[in-house]
Order: structure tokens, then C-alpha cells, then sequence
């Protein structure tokens, strides 16, 4: 079995480095890339590399934590772009290659707790 | 090996049975969990089942993915509450006994997509 947890830490490592060859070989030339949140979506490989290639701003993403199984994966990243700091969770699907058939993102916003349950929880 | 998988499947399903006694046989005594995006905090057994027992509304939720690996897991999960729909993306670290140390919960929400973006994105 390919070990699907160091596919995602190459992806991201080659994404830090703006090594888009490196990017691309992760990637299977059918991958499709969607963003839940606000319905985005990409399909295949050259598109998502042009996607992410050409993402604005000086940002740098560090791998926070890692969890891969047989089928998939999912890491969990701090981003920062210039003074902006971002939480990305990103699900990883693999092909029968190894390679990245699918990417579900998810950029989770800071919100208010929701009311009448001050009682139950700490804040940090 | 304890199943992680299992364990988490577990979990959710004494939830959504609101079997809370099943739910705590899948916790460790010091569990802790937050919410990074609201920075609320729970510490140990009783205040979590609690915490989750006297959550409001009529919840439901049903997993759509779990992937896990010897260190811990993640949840995705789809919940309506009445009319509402959420998602639920939930981070476990497990102990040495596969009992559940620590959920790291987010609840992303739908938001407008970048702008100047919309030559490389397909909507859904």
C-alpha cells in the first residue's frame, strides 16, 4: 500500500516550496478539488496546479497533524498570509495509484459560542 | 490495536441514540474537548457527556466519513438540527486503553468565495 500519509505531507511540503512539478506528481490527472463552503470546484490536474499556483498573497502553510488510512486522509493546517492566520482541514480521496483523486477543503471562521451554555464550557 | 474507526463510530451512534452511557464508555475519565473557533473548552467525562446531553434542539447526525490511523482519527459528519443543516468536523486523539483523550470540533460555515478567482473555479 502506498503510505498516503507522506503523499499529503509531499503535497504540502511541495506546495510550501512552490514546487509545482512536485505539486502535480501528487496528483491524479482527473483530480477533483471542491471547497463545500462556498461550492467551488476545479477538475484535473493542470487547472488545480494553475489554482493553487496563482492563490494571491505571501502565504505559507504548516502541516498541524496527519491522519491516513487505507482509503484516504486528512490533514490539518495552520496558513498564514502575511498577518492573517487560517485553520485549513483538507480530506483527502487516493487512487488505486496512490496518487490524489479527490481534495475536500474546508477553511473553518472564528464565531461567537452560541448562547445559554456558559455553564457547561471554559473559554480558552 | 483498539479500532479506532470503530470506536468513533461508536461514539456517534450512542449520540445519536442519546445512549449516554454507551457514549461515555468511549471516552478516557480526562478527556478534553474544544472548539478552536470559539475557543470553548470541556474537561473530563462527566462535564463532556453532559455538555453533549443537554445540547439543544432536535440534532441528528449522521457520519459521512471516518478515517483513522493508530494515533487517532477524524469525523466528518452531516447534523441537522430541525430545519438546519450543519457540518461537523471532529478530531479524536485516543489513549494507550483506545479511549478518547481529545475532540478538536470545527463547524464550518458557508461563506462568499474569494473575489478575482472566478476563472479558475467551477461552481456547484
Amino acid at each position: 500500500m502506498t503510505d498516503h500519509a507522506e503523499t499529503i505531507r509531499h503535497y504540502w511540503d511541495a506546495a510550501e516550496r512552490r514546487d509545482w512539478e512536485g505539486f502535480a506528481a501528487t496528483l491524479a490527472p482527473d483530480v477533483l478539488y471542491e471547497v463545500p463552503q462556498t461550492r467551488e470546484r476545479v477538475r484535473g490536474r493542470e487547472a488545480y496546479v494553475r489554482f493553487n499556483a496563482e492563490f494571491p498573497g505571501d502565504w505559507h502553510v504548516t502541516v498541524r497533524r496527519v491522519v491516513a488510512d487505507a482509503a484516504g486522509g486528512v490533514a490539518w493546517t495552520d496558513v498564514a498570509v502575511g498577518e492573517e492566520r487560517l485553520t485549513g482541514l483538507h480530506f483527502f480521496t487516493f487512487d488505486g495509484d496512490g496518487l490524489v483523486r479527490r481534495v475536500d477543503d474546508f477553511w473553518p471562521e472564528p464565531y461567537e459560542p452560541p448562547p445559554g451554555r456558559g455553564h457547561l464550557v471554559e473559554r480558552f
